[in-house]
């Protein structure tokens, strides 16, 4: 396989006329620093983490498709707010893709970067929307022999934020979690991973077939939303659980300040009166924004709670190489396993420029998972 | 001075036909324990947190004056949501007012109690709007010779909360804060110390008579939230300052929410693009609710942030005894400079039951502020 000088990359650049331009650009394929390996990009899935960067807050719902067959163009507008908040990036062609996997193609001159090539790795830093990328091994994950780029494209978005969860978890002594929006790909890995290490989960879904999935797939506690049982049931599997630690993928409305409501009946239900509520610790993160309308938080669970947001790269920070060392590791072992992703659709540089694409996977509905296949 | 057998307390009774009812009440005059110290209770004064347990929540616009000038009753009716939170109290006639301060007339056999006998103490521990209370000198804070019990009524809660808003700001890494409400008592206090400490403190106020008591008493930066420029001003205060710490007595509405944003601007304002936000810690801790609404989040502060209930007996017990025992010497040493209070009314028993006095304070309108006189 020679590698070429120049290949595709996907771009998303905000226009000064409020405006966001999807397009794929020719760039010269780099040639990689002695630490750096070249990777063939064979699989880069589309998270509900790469769209607040390749749409930039445009209406998705006025978006028009131009451009050719093998180069489409996707042009959409940005609201004033998201126009105020893109101010930065106007001008900026801005490569996109938080991970993907491939063939190293070519490496540095550093032993680390020389004993990749030829081997499947998983890689995350951007920029994998492409059909090249020049990645630092310390970026890069190797494959077991024999996996498939396609199954290791997620290896580390969704598996790190899982593991993120539980290790929070024991690091602000809870014992139990919830979680929302439970039937994504993220949370069926959760699913698994609290299965694994016996950790109670109560997972919020929307749909009666989401309660089936999950409780086919071994959940003890799942919670529909939408039943008129809603917080009976919450509490319930509150109690059961004792859960005081929730991570909330939606974000806007009530759904986070109903967990805390359950967690505050649960821990005082058999409590005698205290004007300040319990003095059990609630919190609930808020890592997602399925929902961009604000957070309404009631706050008639007490004095004793919390409310934030929760971000992977921080969250890394704070257990430090060795703590990321480890859980890679573990999630090498565990890709086709505990950390397995789906994907309902597979589609090229160009298919992801479909309006018909773009418009499905900009929903972000849960069951519905895009992976690019840059090279194919 | 003799001790009378029976004296007069202040009660709250949620009764099962959704009311509350506040009247007098005639008890025994307590024998101190060994260590104990029977209080006659000269000043207490009616903070906000003292309202929840006195009002129970009842509607107070529907409150009815009863019994005789030397009795008087006050029946309220409560709405159900309040009703549902206070099922635990129905029948129990609850005695109210947490902190105080009067003359030692009798003490159990301990050294320590009988140390204090005809000093003046003030004391916190609750049941405070009675004219008789018998207090543990652990909950005793002897004050210097010659001080006013009207001076030393507000030792506890107020400074207190205004040293723990400091320390907590320290202990969470932050060197500036943010105060709502900041005209009131707490907040002139709050004020003064950060002065002395040298901490740089943002002042958010709602009328311009706050924004000059504050100024007058040397606060630097106070923002008008009624303000057309509030949103400019607070980021600029925000800038100046380097505040990544609030505290609200609000809750209600968007104004923890614009704190957030505000800190945000100010913490990215030379910062280049980052999707997710500065990388900079912001936390508000609601820690009073004079705005019962819910909180409106509108999440536009970037995914570092935080947002939770503060209560003051929590954060006593994470400084532990020794930390508590600095604090209130320092308060002891202070009580008529830096934490001074002033009151804009003082009242009898009977008159804290009095329906304009009831009415008004139960207004929590910032520069009002009732004192009980239990003996007066």
């Amino acid at each position: 396989m020679t590698t070429p000088a120049s290949a595709l990359q996907l771009r998303s650049l905000v226009t000064d006329d409020q405006k966001v331009e999807l397009f794929l650009d020719t760039v010269e394929v780099p040639v990689p620093g002695p630490t750096e390996v070249l990777v063939r990009v064979e699989a880069a899935p589309i998270n509900p983490s790469d769209l607040g960067l390749l749409l930039a807050g445009a209406d998705v719902t006025a978006a028009v498709a131009t451009g050719t067959p093998e180069r489409p163009v996707i042009i959409a507008p940005l609201p004033p707010a998201a126009m105020r908040a893109m101010k930065a990036r106007v001008g900026v062609p801005m490569p996109v893709g938080n991970e993907g996997a491939g063939t190293v193609v070519a490496a540095g001159s550093s032993d680390a970067a020389q004993a990749l090539v030829g081997k499947t790795v998983a890689a995350a830093g951007g920029s994998m929307y492409g059909q090249y990328r020049a990645v630092d091994v310390a970026f890069c994950l190797e494959l077991p022999a024999g996996t498939a780029a396609a199954d290791g494209a997620s290896s580390f978005v969704n598996p790190m934020t899982a593991l993120g969860m539980v290790e929070t978890m024991r690091l602000e002594g809870h014992t139990a979690l919830v979680h929302t929006a439970a039937a994504s790909n993220l949370g069926q890995m959760l699913n698994r991973l609290c299965i694994s290490e016996q950790i109670p989960l109560v997972s919020i879904v929307r749909k009666a077939e989401q309660e089936d999935l999950l409780r086919s797939a071994g959940a003890s506690y799942v919670c529909n939303s939408t039943a008129p049982s809603f917080m009976d049931d919450l509490i319930a599997a509150l109690k059961a659980t004792g859960a005081t630690l929730g991570f909330d993928a939606i974000g806007g409305g009530k759904l986070t300040s109903q967990i805390l409501t359950g967690m505050e009946a649960a821990a005082s239900a058999d409590a005698s009166f205290s004007r300040y509520g319990s003095a059990v610790h609630k919190q609930v993160y808020i890592y997602g924004g399925l929902d961009r309308a604000p957070t309404e938080l009631t706050r008639n669970f007490g004095m004793a709670w919390g409310v934030g947001g929760w971000l992977l790269t921080p969250f890394l920070g704070r257990i430090g190489l060795e703590g990321i060392a480890r859980l890679r590791a573990r999630v090498a072992a565990e890709l086709t396993t505990t950390f397995a992703s789906s994907y309902t659709d597979k589609v090229t540089l160009a298919g992801a420029l479909d309006l018909g694409a773009l418009t499905a996977y900009a929903r972000q509905a849960t069951g519905s998972k895009y992976l690019i296949l840059p090279n194919g």
